[in-house]
Parts: C-alpha cells; sequence; structure tokens
C-alpha cells in the first residue's frame, strides 16, 4: 500500500482509518509531493519516513491511495496505474473522465467489480449528499435536486483551518480584522465561495456537486442546482437539500428508505430537538440525515438536512471503502470507526 | 418616544440608529419588562433610567418601538395602542393578523399611509430576503422561492450571543464539550433549528419566513419552503435563496433590479472574489446581493445569495424607517449609519 499525501489532513485520516478497519497491508510507502516529505508519521505503532514520490515509488505496490492536489495526481497516477498499481484517487483530477469510475460504495459499488486500475473518490460534499439521494432515486425516481452547503474550513486543508484558528483568536474579544488583500476571513463569517469561479457564476466546488450527483447516480439528465458556502466549523459538512421526486413521498417513507440504506443513520426527531449537527457527527463514518419534511406546495418535493464528516465518509473513509472493495475484502474486518 | 424592550439587542441598536438618524425625540423614556429595568441606558450624551412598564408609560408619548417578547408585546400593544400611541412592533405577536400590516418601507412601505395605531416589524430574515425579491417580483412576478439561511447567533438575543462567547472559548483548543441536556452548542457548529418545531415538521422561524414573505409581498398563493440555520457569526444573517419567476431573467438584468432599488447593494464580481459576507455586512443598513447566476437546468430560474446586519435592517433600523413615516418625516434626515 502507499498512500501519496500522507501529511495532509485527508492523508492522516485515511492512515487512522486503515489502522482502524485493520486493512491488512503489507509493505506500507508514505509518500509526498516535494514540499512536505522529510517528515515521518505513525502507522500501527511503528515510525515511517515520508518519502518524496519517484516513479520506482510504486514498484510491487498493489494499491495506493491518492490524497493530494490535482496536479500531483494528474502526474502520478498514469505512472504508478503503468506499473500496475491500482489508484484510489481522492483529487478531481480524473473524476470527470467517462472511463473512470467515480464510486460510493453503497451506491455503484458494482462499478468496482471490473476492478478498474484507476478510481475515482469523490467530492466532499459530494458523497453524503449522494448517499442520501440514492434511497430516494431507487424508490421514486427523482426529478429534480438542489443543494445548499455548510461546508466546514478542514474541506479547505490544514492551511484553511489554521486561517480559522488564528481568526478565532484574533477575534475573541470582537469580530477579526479584514485579513490582508481583502480575502474573506473563515472566523465569525460565513464565505460563500469555494474553490475557483466558472464562467457560467458558479463555483468550481458547486459545478462538482453538480457534475458527480449526475455521474454516480447515472442520471446525466438530473437537474441538480448548488450553493456551496464556508462555515466557521473545524469538521464535518452540512447540506441542506430539496428535491423533487417523480411520484410523492411522505417524509415518513424517506425515513424509511434511509433507514434501510447501508451507512445512514436518520437522526430526526424534533419533538425531543434531534437532528443532526456537524459538531456531532464529526470523527463518525456514518452519514446523518433529518429535519425531513415535504414541500410546503409540492407534494412530490422533499426537504432534509444531511450532515457527514467530510474527511472521513466525506474523504478518507470512502476511498479505503473502495480500496478494500478493490482488495477482494468483502466485508471490512473491523468498523472501529463506524461504531463510535 | 417610548422603547419597550430598550436593554436587549435591538432595543440598544435602536437607540443607536433614532441618534445616528437624529430621529426628532421630545421625551424618550426607556421601558423594560421587570426583569431587565432598573439598569440606566446612555441617548445622545444623557444617561435614561430603564423603567418598568407601566399603563402609564405611555401617557403622552404619540410613537413607541416595542423590541421585547412576544408575551410582553400581546400585553402591552394593546394598552399603549388605547392610549393614543401608535407602536412598532419587532415581535411576532401581532405579524399574521389581518389589520396589522407587516411593513419592510422600501417594499410596501404605503401601507404605513393611513398611519395605523400598530405596526409589525417584520422577522430579521425576512425583511432582507423581501427587499431581495421585491424588485424581482415587479419586474417579472415571482413563482416559487426557495429560501436557506445562514443565521447569527445575534438573531437569538444577548443569552445565545453569551453562549457562542463561551463556546468560543471553551473551544479554542479543539472542539468545545456537549452542552449540559444535549442542547446543540453554536460554537464550531451549524445549527438547523431556530425556533420551536411546528407540526409540520418546520420550525416557527422557517414559517415565519413563508408567511411574512407572502403577506409582505401581497401573494397569499406564493410558493415558498424554508431552511432556518444558525451559524458561529456574530451579527449578520446571509441567505441562498432560489426563485423561479413567471420569465426568464439574466443574472444580468436580476443585478440592475436590484441597483436600482433603494437600500440594496449589489456586491456581485466573481472575477474579482467580491460577493457579500456577513462580516463585511455587519454595522451597516444596507441589504447586500452576491453569487447571481441563472438555474442550470431552467431558464427561469434563478439563485442568489443575500446578507444583511439582522440586529440593523433585520430589526432596528426597520422599526425606525417605519417610525420615520409614521411621523411624517418624509425622508430622514440623517442617515450616518447607512453611510458607513
Amino acid at each position: 500500500m502507499a498512500v501519496l499525501g500522507a501529511t495532509g489532513l485527508v492523508g492522516r485520516t485515511a492512515l487512522a482509518i486503515l489502522e482502524e478497519r485493520r486493512f491488512p497491508i503489507g509493505e506500507l510507502r508514505l509518500l509526498a509531493s516535494d514540499r512536505s516529505a522529510s517528515r515521518t508519521l505513525t502507522f500501527s505503532g511503528r515510525s515511517h519516513a515520508v518519502t518524496p514520490v519517484v516513479a520506482e515509488s510504486f514498484a510491487g505496490i498493489d494499491l495506493a491511495l491518492f490524497t493530494c492536489a490535482n496536479d500531483v495526481s494528474a502526474v502520478w497516477a498514469p505512472i504508478a496505474v503503468e506499473q500496475g498499481t491500482r489508484v484510489v484517487d481522492n483529487s478531481s483530477a480524473f473524476r470527470y473522465h467517462d472511463d473512470v469510475p467515480l464510486v460510493v460504495p453503497e451506491v455503484n459499488g458494482e462499478r468496482l467489480d471490473a476492478r478498474p486500475r484507476l478510481v475515482a473518490n469523490p467530492n466532499c460534499s459530494t458523497i453524503a449528499i449522494v448517499m442520501a439521494l440514492a434511497p430516494l432515486e431507487r424508490a421514486a425516481g427523482l426529478e429534480r435536486v438542489q443543494v445548499t452547503t455548510y461546508q466546514s474550513v478542514s474541506g479547505g486543508g490544514s492551511e484553511a483551518l489554521e486561517q480559522l484558528e488564528q481568526g478565532v483568536r484574533e477575534g475573541l474579544d470582537g469580530d477579526p480584522p479584514p485579513r490582508a488583500g481583502g480575502l474573506p476571513a473563515f472566523a465569525f463569517n460565513v464565505v460563500p465561495q469555494i474553490d475557483r469561479f466558472e464562467d457560467n457564476g458558479y463555483t468550481r466546488e458547486e459545478m462538482k456537486i453538480v457534475w458527480e450527483t449526475r455521474k454516480i447516480l447515472d442520471r446525466p439528465d438530473l437537474a441538480v442546482t448548488a450553493t456551496a458556502v464556508r462555515v466557521p466549523v473545524r469538521v464535518g459538512h452540512g447540506a441542506a437539500v430539496h428535491v423533487t421526486l417523480r411520484r410523492p413521498m411522505s417524509p415518513a417513507e424517506a425515513r424509511e428508505r434511509w433507514t434501510g440504506f447501508p451507512g445512514i443513520e436518520v437522526v430526526d426527531e424534533p419533538a425531543r430537538g434531534r437532528f443532526p449537527t456537524p459538531l456531532a457527527g464529526a470523527g463518525r463514518d456514518t452519514v446523518f440525515i433529518g429535519r425531513a419534511r415535504g414541500d410546503l406546495d409540492d407534494a412530490r418535493g422533499l426537504l432534509f438536512f444531511v450532515v457527514s464528516d467530510n474527511l472521513r465518509k466525506g474523504a478518507a473513509t470512502n476511498a479505503v471503502q473502495i480500496a478494500e472493495r478493490l482488495a477482494g475484502l468483502a466485508a471490512p474486518l473491523a468498523r472501529a470507526g463506524g461504531e463510535r
């Protein structure tokens, strides 16, 4: 097993999850693009040096998790694949290639049965949203999906998280001063931009949700819109979702469909004040759904709120699940992370 | 002039705005329900005692701003009105009464021309949303409105704000512990519940947005849905809005319509990374709109993001604007708050 991008937030989470789930690992190679190599990380009680990635890094390696930036994946995934390494890539470099499966195992895991050489791991918000959509799509068919996100700062990586921590400290006695260059602060703020802007006025993060939802559900025709917003939360993405189905579905039926779907936990008891929040969902592998209610003016409309840990199910856990299935581990050996 | 609820967040903001706008005030009576009386507040450089409200409090008073809780308004508004005092009530106690106008002066200010005895000031999120909707309704007609909010903690009052400040301090070195009774924390969290739950699964805050949008726009038939969510921001509410219009409208036309509407500032230059955020909008009286873009699958669909200061335009400024018009001040004497 190789992990490229091992020192990043998702890389370190992936290592923790491989350990928790007792993924059978012979040799472990921790790799980084030049900048962050030369560190050491602990795995299963042993210290491992992080080495700069080179072509030989993949020799004799069956499986690699890529938790690096797009440009690093774009260069190294073809090199690894050429040497016979199967790559699960968390970047978006290959997600929209027709011949690269984009997989959430509970939703379209059968795409892994052909043991593809390269598998793309979806966007962190999209994974949880698609988990919530899949049982509705199967039961009633989706006509329209409208997503508005509440995304935690860890989704932006370690540097973004450091900016949040610093901003919170600077802002303890009143709102923090504007940041250099007029960049919006994360602390005590809401930032309706994630990733760069596309020509159509949507951000790339919003378009990822649109493109990836269509691809994973195999519904290229599906009407999807998204607004992606950063909120001052450390870990855990939320999303308010409004769907229009092909037939009316009660909130009670939706809850039943979700409950019967692997990896989903329904937390939806308004009378007891129970609904999902990122603080409660962080550190878990489950996708939490609550606040289910009908559209007030359309019997085929349904609204709900989804929460999941963006570093775990939104990234590392989903990648490890893909790796498990590629490695022929039908059921994982342990699910410590999922039971917490 | 009397202010009932003068010691609360909105009450103190109202006093600041009356001062900024040089509202002509003869005698000023600062009133409170029993609990918070016995304090003093400064207005125009003079100290004023806050006294417990009694029936005589309104004798000889032309105009009163009520910035108190619903139950306090429900008791005292009729008593004040009976004595000839005009009341602008920020609570929701009278908002849904057919004979009480619910007013955003820029949108339906003509409802004040008959000089009603009691005027309701709308919900803090609704005011900004309706400001953004009104020019679209006039230009093209609205068919459907879908709102998802990012509401600051000051909307929950001083106690909620103190809980946020304490939670932020406790959570400096890692997420704060769960609160007593399992109540969700505001700090480093997102809480998809504001106000109590109704039987239909919506919160009362969400239903306020639905009912008040319909009433202010005089469109009882309008399809509206809302998801109201608390975020760890001190002041400034955001809302992601998705509308379906009766005819296609480009984002460029929408920006033009908003720019031509009083009290709105368009901040929408993706190429320069310019869009509204609550941190930038706090302390201002303007409603800020950005992120305008078309629905990807419906030419009549338009998405945008609205921000405004929930204590100012979302509450106190709007109430003072109503008071100005009731007092026959066609144009306010000064708009210091609006120029900052």
